[in-house]
């Protein structure tokens, strides 16, 4: 049995590691373009910062510790550039000429390359992408240059993570993005909240527009952005995405769909005897069925491993699970994580659904160090569990990975009420957020809790009585024009004044978080009146204004010291 | 309707906020012995160390936030002394005496006492529990006062949480438990790192022993063990369990079971129109059906909060789940979490079932700050997962949440390969710890992989031949007697080697972790060797003989430099 695989990064190398495990006396030869494999690709930007001091640290393997370890026969500078389903062959270009290898069982993994959009000047050698070893020590070279100033091209995960590294190491930071907000999956009001984490440690944002042309200059070169304004930059980060490397086993017959390779859910392919993972695959949409690729790479590890499984055990072999795209990235002192669907996903699937935003405590809030985690569920009128995103100083990865888990479990948003998770004051609270999570949803799908969202201030501003039961002197520090301001706490007194100011219309409470909102709501409803409790609360609501809008919008009083 | 409920701390006050939220206008009396409700009970042992500077911030609301907040009717100082059921009215004593409460429906969450032994000189006042805001802030008086010894009786959650603290204020602190190790419910391989951290933050530890006596001093006490050390303290924390306090009830015709209030699934008793939560109350393990008292903040305040669903919303009130009973300790820089059922308990309930132990990082190795993740995961036969304990610096408690989330999901082990968490450097890994305990689980259940285990090692080193795979120098560094050393890039060249020292015996692999051995094991099985891998290598073997056995047993050599 000769296994030839195609990409010697993480689905390849996965999958070669496994297959050697299963059969001791398999041939395995692993073709990789590159001068590495089995390298940190996701640590690169961190070598650009410099918290990865030695650009070593990044190449976890090298062909002779496979060769020693796992008795792989690894080629690096192995180009595919060819391949012959009905020989059983593939083309390989090396530096000494061109060579035809057969196999018996052949992956693809050849993963993806980074989008070079075709802008003017974008092969300045100041303008580099991000995706192998070589790129990051160039940038960290120019840092180490003494680089002051960088221009991001893109606003995603690596986008964000160059920037963040490129502030640290005391550059003068922009980041460029055609989306409306940073980090594009995300849901715009826990985007804010990373956009200023990002503003703080110096990093200033372009959104809502892109690179048009780089201008070579002899100091430094000049980014021009769509709306006009002019970047001077050292060094230009290009991190617009990538695009699945598939064009010559396309060209051989092989299947794809939207760009990406076609696979069952053993990651085989329509050629025979022909199987692939990894960022160059599609995959299926855990909750929308959304069919595209999902460049992340832990599923890309696991793909590689269950396509060992498939080649040699293939009556026993586990399928390979449909995604959820969770994923994770740090941005400054804050995590921002998010799984399964976002709105904008399950709009555009058609899925009904309640969302709910919750900004409780990492940990019990008298225990010192006490932050907040920014959180989004959304969930079916069901109650089944769709997607999660949040944002926060800490904690962040630990409850999307609970509700990640859940979701994979199948479990329903008031399940989450049942959770037993670990609880002593330095670790969470007695009730987790992932918990209230599910009372709070329990709460929506049974009626206890009716909801509105920020998105819809016009709308209840216009047609509603907006009662704002936060103190006095919260209240003065900027609430919606027209708001009814009493205390929770004295609004069991006052329905008489709620029943005048709503003068027969629906009365929409808020609060800070969403907390006190919902005891009034609770108070409001059994009295009769039509009412429902803002998602988040002024928090949400802040966020979900902007900045800018929230100045304009919301109503500052000075307060009287009582 | 009037709703009484006795206790006022976790249980008791979110089955009274709960109520208020479903039902404007009950009237809601909670009746608390004590000096305080809703104070943050497992806070104690931080105020004590002056984590938590005032115990003010212990007390996180008050009657009258309460009243205001929710319109609750919130009486400290009020000891429930009997109950007649036929009467529905309860006897309270107060300070101005006795009176009668009647209810329509009542609560007991009256929590557990302390227990305290019956040894000579226990009440000398420089003896302590740890229940109430007033231990805490006596505590907390001594150690300000000067207190320099100190000793903890009860190396339980509250006792090391006692003695950290202690260690932390700079005191001399010695623990005592008649347990075999700190953390009775812990594996004795993870405990033992817990103890090395208590010892290395300064902390004696007395295991195997209790305390006789306490005699009280002038100066100080003297705490009398039943090995005969005799160890002064200027302050004893007595920690060594508590007892539902459910005797007045029980008087009154309660059914108890195992000294705790016996409830269906909704928090009903025996008793007409009377519920019951929290620590006073039994209930059923999730894995081994075990029913039994479960004194968990968490579970605590989740079953308040249903058995106000229960008492208003009977017939749609969510079902109160078993108890998996997970928990988390910090003891020094180290976290220590379990969920599920321990080694001891899957052994009592007569359940077969395998055991892995990992070593992995928290977060990618080539990332800086990486750490080991000291994992057990226990499943049965069917892959059903059972139980999983951890300990580590960084990342216990999100891998101990995703693993109860899987339990209460119903995920098996292999399920675990799928699980999609968050990844990128500061977070986890491409393949996280839980997901190679989930390939590892796999591997084992289709017998990929076949393990030993430490405890096993006396019938190991009899009757097979021990082959270490680490480096020459790591098994000079100390290995097992009559082990050959074949590093594992060697052993496909050098099978003939094993096969003449094992002379027809089984082979028995082992490496640092459990990861190269694993590799080691599939080459040799697939040559044929009767072999297996030990579950979590060396690592394991040193936890599980201790500093003591490993130092007698293990051979170390001296390396030749190369």
């Amino acid at each position: 049995m000769k296994i030839v695989i195609v990409g010697g990064v993480a689905a390849g190398m996965s999958c070669a590691a496994r297959a050697r495990r299963l059969d001791a006396s398999a041939e395995i030869v692993v073709l990789e373009r590159g001068e590495h494999v089995s390298f940190a690709g996701c640590g690169l930007p961190y070598h650009v910062g410099g918290e990865i001091g030695s650009s070593e640290q990044l190449l976890v393997q090298t062909p002779t510790s496979l060769r020693a370890a796992l008795n792989l026969d690894v080629r690096t500078g192995h180009d595919v550039v060819g391949m012959d389903p009905q020989a059983r062959t593939v083309r390989v270009r090396t530096a000494g000429g061109e060579e035809t290898v057969g196999y018996d069982a052949l992956v693809l993994a050849p993963g993806a390359r980074a989008v070079r959009p075709p802008l003017p000047g974008i092969d300045s050698p100041r303008v580099r992408t991000l995706r192998t070893v070589a790129d990051a020590v160039a940038l960290r070279g120019r840092v180490d240059d003494g680089a002051r100033r960088a221009v991001v091209l893109g606003a995603g995960f690596i986008g964000l993570e160059a920037a963040e590294q490129l502030a640290q190491a005391r550059l003068e930071v922009t980041v460029v993005e055609l989306s409306p907000h940073v980090l594009p999956p995300l849901e715009p009001e826990l985007a804010a909240v990373a956009a200023a984490e990002l503003e703080r440690i110096g990093v200033a944002l372009h959104n809502g527009t892109a690179a048009t042309a780089v201008e070579p200059g002899t100091g430094e070169d000049v980014v021009v952005l769509g709306d006009g304004t002019r970047l001077p930059a050292d060094l230009v980060v290009l991190s617009v995405g990538a695009r699945p490397d598939t064009a010559i086993f396309e060209a051989a017959g092989l299947e794809c769909e939207r760009g990406a390779i076609r696979v069952d859910e053993h990651g085989r392919t329509n050629l025979p005897d022909v199987w692939a993972a990894g960022d160059a695959v599609v995959s299926t949409d855990a909750v929308t069925g959304v069919r595209r690729p999902v460049p992340l790479a832990g599923a890309a590890n696991r793909a590689g491993r269950q396509v060992a499984d498939a080649i040699l055990r293939h009556d026993t072999a586990r399928p390979i699970p449909t995604s959820l795209g969770t994923a994770i990235v740090r941005v400054g002192a804050l995590a921002t994580a998010m799984t399964g669907a976002n709105r904008a996903a399950l709009a555009h699937a058609g899925i009904a659904h309640h969302t709910l935003h919750l900004h409780a405590s990492q940990h019990a809030g008298w225990y010192p160090g006490a932050s907040p985690v920014h959180l989004v569920v959304h969930f079916g009128l069901d109650g089944c569990l769709l997607g999660a995103q949040a944002v926060g100083a800490d904690g962040v990865d630990k409850r999307i990975d609970v509700l990640a888990t859940a979701i994979r479990g199948g479990l329903t948003v008031d399940d989450l009420i049942d959770l037993d998770l670990a609880y002593a004051p330095p670790f969470g609270a007695a009730k987790d957020p992932v918990n209230l999570a599910g009372m709070a949803g329990a709460n929506v799908l049974d009626g206890t809790l009716r909801v509105w969202h920020a998105a819809d201030l016009d709308d209840v501003v216009a047609s509603a009585l907006v009662v704002d039961v936060r103190s006095r002197a919260e209240f003065a520090s900027g609430h919606v024009p027209g708001a009814l301001n009493i205390p929770h706490t004295e609004l069991r007194e006052r329905l008489g004044e709620v029943r005048d100011a709503a003068a027969g219309r629906a009365v929409r409470v808020l609060c800070g978080s969403g907390v006190r909102s919902h005891i009034a709501h609770r108070v409001l409803t059994q009295a009769g009146f039509d009412s429902a409790s803002l998602s988040g609360g002024m928090l949400t609501l802040r966020a979900t204004l902007g900045p800018q809008q929230a100045a304009d919008r919301l109503v500052t009083e000075e307060v009287l010291v009582p």
